[in-house]
């Protein structure tokens, strides 16, 4: 069986690491010069709309799948005309376009900040007399880890705010004073179930996902419920298969949706090391109309991102609990490298080994040579 | 970092994919056809003792080590003259040589069953009066799974085993009426200390390893503490670096050392999902001088290795707890194609699953097409 992948980034080779002791075998679409699959496992390398690279593509897999979110979506639309595609394409139109997203999280019930589309500045205004200030003025497409957006805290920001993004289409939100940001993770299968991971805990830095605590503490059972039901019924609505992320601001026990990520995660890493079976795994049970494996938390975990330099291999090999994953990058200001998984049987031991490995990364990370 | 690895087996495949996460690169060399490495790594495809192709391995990669048993002694030895070979050819070369390495374990105060050298009828005969039937009549090198044996049972065994085993030096060994076998995984870090893995109790069928169970069952403290303690002292005789196997016969709690492996081994397949650390990783941090990781069992396990065939993958992922291991390979009676573990919280829980997936088995390996 061989897995077609839209993108060839580190979620691509964590999903190639997954998959080969399932007896799979992958091809890589991505037009990137080096990508972190090489070496590893073969790749077209083309743009994603080169309608010839995706037929070629369509034509030597079983299944297609994706690990990149700005991928045109007539890229797997194309390949679903007559190749299975999972997670399906509506998905990645909707998880595209933040007004589109933050319009379907309404209609299905799910809580969300206070948001209205924003496309002239006419507009922009009737949306802040609305919603008020303090507000975020999003790009409502191809925005992440903090990228193409402006936070208004005063009425002098509006003018400069619209001046940088108002060539595109908007999305004004509400901004949401949240004390931490919890993720969850939703795989369904091809073949009908859903399982829940834990909810997990991530805390951001410059944009950039830099920690994720798993499981989150100080959740009740009922936001629990809640949140595992929002994505069931995100699940359903998008007739959805894989793995689907989706963020939630913390406001003092209330969560709002912000996003979702229609793909493995990076604040669902922490499951290589921390539970029965990784996202990367339960992925690809799930498009292959395999049974999924368990979600639970065994003990404890934390995961740390490594941007722009990684640290000393030894000194965090010397961590109990410590697994290292690197992603075969170059170093870059700002560019993910790594990751490293802490695991420990109980939230105490993890956080004096969190603050271990917060010194050695602070003492021994500069960019490789 | 890139590491160079004679043999392109299974073993090489699942040291590669320990490898990746650790930021390492991998080139192979094997002169078969397939190897279950292709696809997921590099290759050099040649003989083992073709120099030139050895010395562009050297020229390639930071380090050597082997997966192979059978790998001419005189390819590590031609490595290490330039580059960094571990573990040291030495301790492959007494592996490969029945007398030499039971006379080790004899040198070292391991106890071992009664053996003698046999490179003559006359010597067979000697060696017969000392040791007493039942024998197994060995050939000194080149045996594996069950291959070149012969047990002698009465008088009349020994002359058709002569005939068939004669051509070659061999060893005789007093007939062990053993219960069980039991293994250890020691590794040793090029920088300095060394670990032990818990003892795993292991089943054959048909000279193959059908089933390993960790941590083995009915073990006192004084058996474990013996046992860590041979181990150590071959890791210390040896010079040895990276993951030592070294199997033992039960003979009602009397532990007789058989024969080692230099090498990751099968029994130890356990670990990649039931240990802290996998056997694979561990040996790749030993060879690389990175501090070793946690060896300690996480619940229990079983291993049990898919030969010949493979059953429905659907069926083996419905278990909970069940990981499946693919090698690649193509299905052909006797061979090694995969294996399953399965991982719980308690050994009874584990016995019901390890029916389940023998059901499983029965019911649905048949050879893939």
């Amino acid at each position: 069986m061989r897995v077609g992948v839209l993108g060839a980034g580190q979620l691509g080779r964590m999903l190639a690491l997954a998959g080969y002791p399932l007896g799979l075998e992958f091809l890589f679409l991505d037009p990137v010069e080096d990508a972190p699959t090489d070496g590893l496992a073969d790749r077209i390398k083309a743009p994603f709309d080169d309608r010839a690279a995706l037929d070629r593509l369509a034509a030597a897999v079983d299944v297609v799948t994706y690990e990149f979110e700005n991928v045109p979506v007539e890229a797997p639309r194309h390949l679903a005309t007559w190749i299975p595609v999972f997670p399906p394409p509506e998905a990645l139109d909707v998880a595209q376009d933040r007004l589109a997203e933050k319009t379907m999280f309404r209609r299905l019930g799910i809580p969300t900040p206070a948001f209205a589309a924003v496309d002239s500045h006419a507009e922009l205004l009737d949306a802040l007399s609305s919603i008020g200030l303090p507000a975020v003025l999003k790009t409502r497409r191809l925005g992440y880890d903090g990228k193409g957006q402006r936070v208004l805290r005063e009425a002098s920001d509006i003018d400069a705010a619209w001046q940088e993004l108002g060539a595109a289409p908007l999305i004004l939100e509400a901004f949401v004073p949240f004390k931490r940001e919890i993720s969850v993770l939703a795989v369904r299968s091809r073949s009908g179930p859903s399982v829940f991971y834990p909810l997990v805990e991530n805390e951001h830095r410059g944009g950039i996902l830099h920690r994720s605590l798993a499981p989150a503490a100080n959740l009740s059972t009922a936001t629990t419920q809640a949140v595992d039901a929002h994505a069931a019924h995100l699940l359903d609505a998008l007739h959805y298969v894989g793995v689907l992320a989706i963020e939630f601001f913390d406001l003092d026990g209330t969560l709002l949706a912000n996003e979702m990520a229609p793909r493995v995660h990076n604040s669902g890493h922490w499951t290589m090391d921390g539970s029965e079976t990784s996202q990367f795994e339960n992925h690809l049970r799930a498009i292959l109309g395999w049974p999924l494996g368990g979600t639970e938390a065994v003990g404890c975990a934390a995961m740390l991102n490594l941007v722009g330099s990684v640290p000393s291999t030894s000194e965090v090999l010397s961590l109990p609990g410590a697994h290292l994953h690197l992603y075969g990058k170059e170093p870059r200001a700002g560019r993910k490298l790594g990751h490293v998984n802490l695991c420990a049987d109980d939230p105490r031991t993890l956080a004096l080994l969190v603050q271990d490995l917060e010194r050695i990364i602070e003492q021994t990370a500069a960019p490789r040579r």
